[in-house]
């Protein structure tokens, strides 16, 4: 068999986890909460069960979901998408990127990528005949900034996509209005689409606003805007998301999503609808999550890493210089192996590789667990 | 936007399920139970949740149900697959069908797909820039059998798949030792693969056993096998499949699925490994819906219409000659909207909408179900 995708390993977080389950060492690698989800969550679903809610559900998703999303969306960001045609229920987020990247990039176009990116972004656009164009992110004492002059300068006509992520997985750099105001300006008056992973929409910290696409109506008009139920309500396992899109593009979506999937697992759908009722678990996490990467960063000031700014996300970014010169790669398995706490190296976000002595953790873990990690890297 | 997908609409089931709940039709389209799962399975899937099994799994799927799959297999097909490299869980037969394809058809690659054809295949053909190339099945008074003569006849240089489906939606045809035995010689000596959908592999009757190519170590070693439980466990909605195959091939498999999907909703995947200790749900399963089979058979034989054989599936075709001239999409919608019983045109399983005077039910309904179906199809 001939592979369709021959740069393509197994990925950084299962390869982590797999190398912390080995080591005995505490997984801040892979991003998931070591905590478990709300009680009343578990019972929706299971109502959801008991009520017989076990066959096919619309393949654009559960009505009452569906409903709920673009209420909760409206009221956060004040863009109303139609529930029938503009929102779409997927197998989490990662099958809602993929999905977006195959039905609309053809063979020959390009899409723009902001690196550090997101692993799963490249294969999506190679799987769809397509050619990843990289811009760099930035990195100075205020952290990771997008350049959006050489995003502009990126543009060509055949290119046919930007994929942006705010907040920002591995680097936690929250995109500020005037970002926005900048993609506007580099987009008005192209056929260029946006895809926005948001996944991380309910972690931003310190009074800042998350800057949705959907909150910018020249944008939200061309773009394709991903979320995830997993990281918002502590059950990554679920793997339920969801993408909000003007309704031109949406009819491609599904086209590609009925052939993908066909339509997501319905009790969880109906669980999720009716927990979602309540919006205080989402509005109360920026709080719950910067109470943790409070303490996470206050205890870490006492070892030998280097902070970088965590505006968003449940991701802490470190530079070890002070420690070691050993390759990102290198340093990651050194600390899983040795010092018995796991993390990624942030050069897997880079097609080729780039070494900038940064590894990112996860604090979406219980306190003690925070607690032992930080035992173990004051060691360092 | 330019479509990918220039000849996709919605799917016929989709539309006809939407028909059906406006036209308030007893819905015999599209395929799914009418009646609930055993409650044991909804507990173990709540159980899994209660216990915390809620966030990521491998990406692989949870090895406890990779481990009762294999079992599966190897009790009732003789083949052992290995529990770590050979069996992936997906998010529902289809995406291992679409996964399959997007893994192994290179741009120009032919497919040969045997119609009446599930719909799903040639969408996914397309987007990998392969090529279908179809093979009509032969329909005569003992049903649809497949011409291995022609199926070999367009085997060229650049075939890459050959896919089949037994038992086979929608004709209900349950391939044979023979069929299997020509697909081997037509396959020897060449580097064509076999993705094989047997969903319904739980579903064949009188006395018939399932042919699944994991019984055919020489096709085995060249094969996708695919299942599903939804089918299985009467919980089509919860999107649980799989897929078996040699290691080599499942390398490159799990390096789409990980960018597809990444993995599989860990709780029904916990639920479902545990569920399957015990085999007598699906042992028992030929006989619980051949039962029903011949009760919508020998209800059939009052009517005008005309049966085909139906040896598997939950599908039963049958000729409307003597009632109508109509299309099948015409008189699909007629039942629907004024018999208000709604049934599948199998043109729809035809590339080029093919004529044949035949539709589709699906008798895995109640048995109150099938009465009020077969009174209201008295009249017709
Ligand atoms: C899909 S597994 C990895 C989870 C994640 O997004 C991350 O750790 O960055
Ligand atoms: C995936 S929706 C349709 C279910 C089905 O396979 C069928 O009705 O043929």
């Amino acid at each position: 068999l001939t592979t369709r995708l021959p740069a393509v390993g197994t990925t950084v977080f299962t390869r982590m986890s797999m190398l912390a389950v080995q080591s005995g060492a505490v997984n801040l690698g892979q991003g998931f909460p070591d905590f478990g989800c709300e009680r009343s969550l578990i019972s929706a679903v299971n109502d959801a069960m008991l009520a017989d809610f076990n066959q096919y559900p619309l393949m654009s998703g559960a009505p009452v979901l569906r409903q709920a999303i673009a209420a909760k969306v409206k009221a956060l960001y004040g863009h109303q998408y139609n529930v029938d045609s503009e929102i779409t229920v997927t197998a989490g987020a990662a099958q809602a990127l993929t999905t977006a990247i195959l039905c609309c990039v053809h063979p020959g176009d390009e899409v723009i990528v902001i690196e550090p990116v997101y692993d799963s972004y490249v294969p999506a656009i190679t799987l769809a005949g397509g050619v990843p164009v990289s811009v760099e992110m930035e990195v100075g004492q205020n952290g990771y900034t997008v350049p959006w002059h050489k995003v502009a300068a990126a543009v060509t006509s055949k290119t046919r996509l930007i994929i942006i992520n705010t907040p920002h997985n591995p680097t936690s750099t929250v995109l500020r209005a005037a970002d926005m105001q900048a993609l506007a300006d580099i987009v008005r008056g192209t056929d260029v689409l946006i895809l926005s992973d948001e996944v991380y929409e309910h972690m931003v910290y310190d009074g800042h606003q998350h800057e949705s696409v959907s909150r910018y109506p020249e944008l939200a008009a061309r773009a394709f805007v991903v979320s995830s139920f997993g990281k918002t309500y502590h059950v990554t396992g679920w793997k339920i998301g969801y993408v909000a899109a003007p309704a031109p593009l949406m009819v491609e979506f599904r086209k590609v999503h009925q052939y993908n999937v066909f339509s997501v697992n319905t009790p969880m759908q109906h669980g999720l609808a009716s927990y979602m009722a309540d919006p205080k678990p989402y509005l109360e996490l920026p709080a719950f999550y910067q109470r943790k990467r409070d303490l996470f960063r206050d205890g870490l000031k006492n070892t030998r890493f280097e902070l970088l700014p965590a505006d968003g996300t449940y991701f802490q970014c470190v530079r070890y210089d002070r420690i070691s010169t050993q390759t990102e790669a290198e340093f990651a398995e050194w600390l899983t192996t040795e010092i018995k706490v796991a993390a990624i190296p942030v050069s897997a976000f880079y097609q080729q590789g780039k070494e900038s002595g940064i590894v990112r953790f996860c604090f979406a873990k219980k306190d003690e667990t925070l607690a032992l990690a930080l035992e173990r890297l004051g060691k360092v």
